[in-house]
């Protein structure tokens, strides 16, 4: 059985290709510039490592899709769309509907619908992905994860903000969380690695890439996490700022910014690419910092101590911490970061270990010491892995009723 | 010698006079409803602890502070205003020119103007506070405190933003602090009742009032602190909403929310009151609970988790705590709060006193065990007292010259 898992934005497609015999990714890729005059699709086939690129206009989902299977037919990798069975939709709200993943149905696009207030930028396009499946897939078995379910189990002290507590009546404004998915998985694996169940640990999830995130899971549950209503809350991350002041949008009013560049500013122009102006790129930092360049050292080191503040700060909201887990792309792969974060966490508990975190690059390994009473662990994440065994088993379920 | 020490607001005067011989507190009380159609100015005296009320209209700060005087020469608390050798103000913003209390100079006005952009609800009356004391009292010597002067020894990754670098080039966008005066003060008589030098401990202090914010002090310097830009920003308050997701204005936006009516709900509908529904007092909350409010105790356990994540946040800036003090009219007095806020910090080392907590009110006093490791003290803080202090001791310097 094939599971086809999706990811649709406004203007791209990610896509990969599992086959649940063995798991293992038989293609994977991107259609983008979906609506713009052209187009391109990538396929990497998996095994072979053979990538293979096609330029064409690509309208709507619906043709980004269809060339996607033309690709995948054309290089042997599917016989005919007929064999794949389920498609998995990476979702990104759904508001407090879901606590966990979906069989897509009617309803479960209706809740989405309502959500489109939530997450405007994301939702829509999702919803896009699963109707164009839908159509492209008729016999298919349809399910998604969403991005806030897993961490739907977050005490209400911990979801509502300090605001007009009218406005979580009136408009659900609370904090979501997303990135839930990952957390989830990590969380699960470093349990498994400390031959521990979940359910009797205080774990710290850090999800570090482009968009970074933190949280707090206490016996298998999610009970706090850095980002809210929106992606744009908690952590410095790639472009978005993170945690400001609030009243800076005041401010910016009174110096005759728009809200709309406001909002740009934020999201697109801040973070490490706003304070080092080099790059939301942690390697390009690391590169102009050994270059000479400050700023990009100031930024890595904001980075570095807003996320250490959260460690701190997620250890005291669940009376200490057993695990710290780094994952995503600077998680996985930046020992510097890591060991900035780490730095000054002996008072909790945390025996770093320096030299051995140096060696450790996209690997499940524990990088603190023996010794340490709270065990620090890279462990790589793999959402569309989740996205695919959930969809997956929600179809089995689905058969056997 | 007495010292006058005022607190100039857009529509209020708050004062204290003190004598220097032994510090004590002569009168002290506040001119209220400046510029309405009928004011009210009050004098405490203390000692016989007689209370005068005078309603009157003020049709502005010159008038609201004659009063003052006519009140104190009424009762013979001063012969005649000469008796006044010094004005010690208490000043709100001073961006990045002073690093300490200033004797107040034409140049210091200039500055002050200067950051009338950083806080408009404030600097602006504060000048007007200090021209109208100049004409009141032209032979007197004029010091004055600045609220962000004390944190200005912040590390720049802690005080700027992760947001479009040249904000801070350009409007000087960055974190500043308040409440400085309170912060330096407690964590002062908290190293001297640990017979320790300040320079070799890590402090949290929190300042727990109708506004509050919290510090990490490191070697007795500032190095982080809650409040930013703007008193906005950090900790959940009486009626302002602290840390909130900064897309939340976008969202607001999208709803038909003005920006002005968001900026008010932001700051005068949220913390304790917005949540809670009551009060932004927290004695009035309290009150709710015991009567089976709800929403009051989730305000209250908002306000203490939302504290204790803070304490653990800075616990891990500074690599552990020595000691975390808690001062301002909540954290002097409501045992309950403090006891929340430190629920489940066994693992940075402290051993709260649970029985003890309980009985210490408004009193200097460690309120965790003799075993603890880190801490715990309640101070009670006396900002005006600092800044008598600190403006007779820059009239005594300036004598010298």
């Amino acid at each position: 059985m094939k599971v086809f898992v999706v990811n649709c934005g406004s203007s791209s497609i990610k896509y990969q290709l599992f086959d649940m015999n063995d798991e293992s990714v038989v293609g994977k890729g991107i259609a983008e510039k979906i609506g713009l005059p052209m187009g391109i699709v990538s396929l990497k086939i998996e095994g072979t490592g053979e990538k293979v690129e096609r330029e064409l206009p690509l309208p709507n989902h619906e043709a980004a899709l269809n060339t996607v299977l033309e690709l995948l037919t054309d290089k042997n990798i599917i016989r005919d769309k007929s064999e794949i069975g389920v498609i998995g939709h990476r979702l990104v709200h759904a508001g407090e509907c879901y606590h966990s993943s979906v069989a897509i149905t009617e309803d479960v696009i209706e809740k989405m619908t309502e959500c489109n207030d939530l997450a405007p930028l994301h939702n829509p396009h999702n919803i896009t992905g699963v109707r164009t499946a839908q159509k492209l897939f008729p016999k298919a078995f349809q399910g998604g994860c969403f991005d806030t379910a897993f961490h739907q189990t977050m005490p209400d002290y911990a979801y509502l903000y300090p605001i007009d507590y009218s406005w979580y009546e009136k408009y659900k404004v609370r904090r979501y969380g997303f990135h839930g998915t990952s957390h989830g998985y990590v969380a699960q694996l470093a349990a498994d690695h400390l031959k521990k169940p979940l359910d009797k640990l205080r774990v710290i999830t850090a999800h570090l890439g482009n968009g970074s995130s933190i949280a707090a899971i206490q016996n298998g549950k999610s009970v706090d996490t850095s980002m809210g209503l929106t992606p744009l809350e908690g952590l410095m991350m790639g472009t978005r700022c993170g945690d400001i002041d609030p009243a800076l949008v005041f401010f910016a009013a009174r110096k005759g910014v728009s809200l709309d560049d406001f909002d740009k500013m934020l999201n697109k122009k801040s973070g490490l690419m706003g304070v080092g102006g080099i790059s939301n790129d942690m390697r390009d930092n690391w590169k102009a910092i050994h270059e000479g360049n400050k700023r990009a050292g100031l930024a890595i080191k904001m980075f570095t101590y807003r996320l250490k503040k959260y460690i701190g700060a997620y250890a005291a909201a669940m009376g200490g911490v057993d695990a710290i887990v780094f994952t995503g792309g600077i998680g996985e792969n930046d020992w510097e970061a890591r060991q900035m974060a780490c730095e000054g966490l002996e008072y909790m508990g945390v025996e770093f270990d320096v030299p051995l975190n140096k060696t450790v690059r996209a690997t499940l390994k524990e990088v603190s010491k023996p010794s340490s009473k709270v065990k620090v662990i890279v462990v790589p994440t793999n959402e569309e892995l989740v996205i695919a065994r959930e969809s997956y088993r929600l179809y089995n379920e689905s058969k056997k009723k």
